[in-house]
């Protein structure tokens, strides 16, 4: 089984600069901007299907997204795969020792189940599963 | 018009550790390792259709992807999106005023002509362009 990619994170300084530059490199259209509070993040889809982007900015100074700006500047931050049971996965995982930043699924972007695994797990790649 | 998807890469030191990583990861199958000596790298493909993942590895200790791994560490390296005519999308982005790392087309992996747009461009990330 191969999971699906659901979409790929940007991490940016600028949301308002981000978005037309995307939109115009992708061809994609961008959704409104939503607020994740539990993320410290806004967020931007652009585009549909497996190749839309997703571009967070931080909202405030202490997010993990600030950091990750503040170490290494704009960039590529995760990959998303669907998985069918996000509880079920995470278990499994955790089974095979596999590090999680979430041992339970939480609420992302559209009111979506999301985990994170820990880019130990995946040679410093952050990949966040999110139930279908 | 949105451009599909083709990979997204990430860079890797050790290509033998990696395979087996992310064929569990993402329940896809690996392609056989082959070389690119123009970019000095080898690189295996993961899965198949727009989640698919291209990882790199070094071959010596001077390309590009070398020093991205001495610098950055492992981690998302770039995205590939296909374009149907990528001496015309090359011309209109340059016409543009979109900075370019290749002005012309060259080989890349399994044989596609390829050419990377700079990551000034696009905020951080670099994008590569393979031709349909």
């Amino acid at each position: 089984v191969q999971y699906p990619l659901d979409h790929v994170a940007v991490a940016v300084e600028d949301l308002e600069a981000a978005v037309p530059l995307y939109t115009a490199l992708t061809g994609g259209a961008a959704t409104p901007r939503e607020r994740l509070p539990s993320q410290g993040v806004d967020v931007v889809f652009v585009g549909e299907g497996a190749g839309r982007i997703e571009l967070i900015a931080p909202v405030g100074d202490d997010s993990p997204v600030a950091r990750f700006l503040a170490r290494r500047g704009p960039g590529l931050h995760h990959l998303a795969y669907r998985v069918p049971d996000l509880t079920a996965t995470l278990a499994e995982l955790r089974a095979r020792g596999v590090p999680l930043i979430d041992e339970t699924p939480r609420l992302g972007a559209h009111d979506r189940l999301v985990a994170f695994v820990h880019p130990r797990a995946s040679g410093g790649v952050l990949i966040e599963l999110v139930q279908e």
